[in-house]
């Protein structure tokens, strides 16, 4: 049984939680084509009172999946934002009622690639119609009303989870008090498609993608592989990448590489395969590119019909979601009058920063939640 | 017939040029090996002087080649820093005789892995021995000796070009006068090995592989060509990318890539897989990741046995190579009061901007050539 000693933040964890499924009849995609039934994974997290007007939605990056906090039977390690989602943490379920749900077009219980097609008996693989972010804001809304909840208190996340956040405050502007955008952007550059794309054609060179129609026993998982190491490069920053490996000799795996930074990423590699599916991974990773509020004036006309108040958090060390961006949607949003609270924090962890702990990021949250909880600002 | 006109910088080209190969009855590698014999590719342009000391080596990068100036035959484009050698230009055949070899583990005429074995009489392929930036050099100065050269005006390179040059005055101290190092580092950081890495490891998974010993018939074409897609990313800088190709649709090949910057890698891969070979990728790439000068006072240490001058150039957009691996050269020369002059450019181009036109690059090199030519140093 895991205790509160298992990470430095934990004030306390929110335990051994389950995924759940709610199904809905169908669910039509910006695209025009309709999904029958949609199912959307999720987890909740302490309690939703009376009001409804608790509620925190917090949203995943690339590869994760609803399990946001506590730990899955039998696992040793917690949800994903374990750090910050728990009883006392900035997410504190003794106040909020917190939800994560899994993106559809994901692999981890949301309809997706993996989902089977009722018309065929097989999982739609390839043949799922494309997904957008803003698809799975829509689907979050589903799960959102199917707890009688009208407003959020708050969506929260991270790289595409700040996405899926952005674009809440634009759909459903009316429907959430507060938006937290960490290590994210308003739309991708040519650099951050760029390493997308070879990701995805890693993945399309695989001699096992079969136009995306693989079995399970053959799936692209070396394509897949090559991907996930090529992207956990770009979640690093340069310097925390010689504080852990400099120049090291590998660990095991002397076959195939000289370097520890080698026979390191080769494991992130390999063990991602055993729980991603490649096909969603190009689903998703396409519905990252094509996000676009736009930049500029573009996005300032795009954001002038945001109801809510922001946080916006970038990292120095963040390469792949540079500062700059966050910038540009905090300044678009100030021309537009709306109160936001930007924090460029030094963490040197590059794009994963924010899902790692910080005494700094802790009260950052914790601060602005609180807030807004005690009517400083709206 | 080419013209002067071809490039904005020519003031003239070498013309149509003829790749030279030189043979030795033997070469022994660092690691003890012997090659027999040894094979250098090489060009040269300009004449060399009675007293034999106007002579210039200058050092491919990665995929470089001997083709550094002119034409050969029948091709469009000239060899591979025509903007910066040639008659009037910053290495000026009118005054040095400039040569330019292809390194040895590469394919493009030099001793590698494409070289027949005279004991198996099949080419060695993966059965090469190791090849290091120290091996790479004494092959070069096999080279030079050969033309009768004591000692070269100058070595000039960048990126492992740079390498090349800053070994040069490490191994050869009181055979150069000049060492110009740009877009360079004393070493790997563990990020710069992480890149080669997965470009290795994506040959390495491709089914062709066959642990080196693969057909021409079936090469690694797939693994290749992502090396490279993924390569170069890394030569460009966020900025470039974003101006040549922002979020634009696709040119053609709209079956595999949505964006413009996907169908450019696509063709970069595609067409890098037609001029290189995959293992001469892969002993190549462990060549720069193994090259070790240190950083720091053990740098400063082995900078203290060289005797020439110093240029260094950095690039403020080069995210690859950042400046800060060429101010650590530049500190450890400072700290042994060797004369050297650092420039950092805020050329936008990224890590390639050292191949590129930029008439600030020219001025820099032609002043620092022409100083040391009157007398004005050393």
């Amino acid at each position: 049984m895991p205790t509160s000693e298992q990470n430095e933040f934990s004030r306390g964890s929110v335990g051994v939680v389950q995924t759940q499924v709610v199904r809905f009849d169908s669910f039509t995609l910006e695209g025009g084509e309709t999904i029958t039934p949609l199912e959307i994974a999720y987890e909740t997290y302490g309690s939703l009172n009376e009001k409804k007007d608790n509620a925190i939605l917090v949203c995943h990056a690339l590869s994760g999946d609803a399990h946001a906090a506590g730990f899955h039977e039998g696992d040793k390690r917690p949800g994903w934002w374990d750090f910050y989602v728990g009883p006392g943490k900035a997410f504190d379920t003794n106040r909020y009622f917190i939800i994560s749900s899994n993106v559809i077009g994901g692999c981890k219980g949301s309809s997706g690639p993996l989902t089977t097609n009722a018309k065929t008996g097989k999982p739609f693989q390839s043949t799922f119609p494309f997904v957008s972010i803003g698809d799975m804001v829509n689907a979050q809304e589903k799960l959102i009303s199917f707890f009688g909840i009208h407003k959020l208190f708050a969506v929260a996340g991270g790289s595409m989870g700040g996405m899926q956040a952005l674009q809440w405050s634009v759909a459903y502007p009316d429907r959430l008090k507060n938006c937290i955008v960490m290590a994210s952007s308003s739309e991708h550059s040519a650099q951050q498609i760029a390493f997308n794309e070879v990701g995805r054609q890693a993945i399309l060179s695989d001699p096992n993608w079969n136009q995306g129609l693989y079995t399970q026993e053959n799936r692209p998982s070396k394509g897949l592989a090559l991907a996930r190491m090529m992207g956990h490069i770009t979640y690093l920053s340069d310097e925390m990448m010689r504080e852990k490996f400099g120049r090291k000799p590998p660990k095991g795996n002397i076959q195939s590489t000289d370097f520890a930074v080698g026979s390191y990423l080769i494991y992130q590699g390999e063990s991602f395969v055993d729980r991603f599916d490649a096909n969603s991974y190009i689903y998703v990773t396409k519905a990252l590119d094509h996000f676009s509020l736009g930049t500029g004036k573009e996005l300032t006309k795009v954001l002038a019909k945001v109801r809510c108040r922001f946080l916006v958090v970038a990292y120095t060390s963040d390469w792949l979601y540079p500062p700059y961006q966050s910038e540009e949607i905090v300044k678009s949003l100030e021309v537009n009058a709306v109160p936001v609270s930007f924090v460029e924090l030094n963490n040197p962890a590059g794009h994963d920063s924010f899902l790692l702990p910080s005494e700094q990021q802790d009260s950052i949250l914790r601060d602005f939640l609180s807030s807004t909880d005690e009517g400083v600002f709206l």
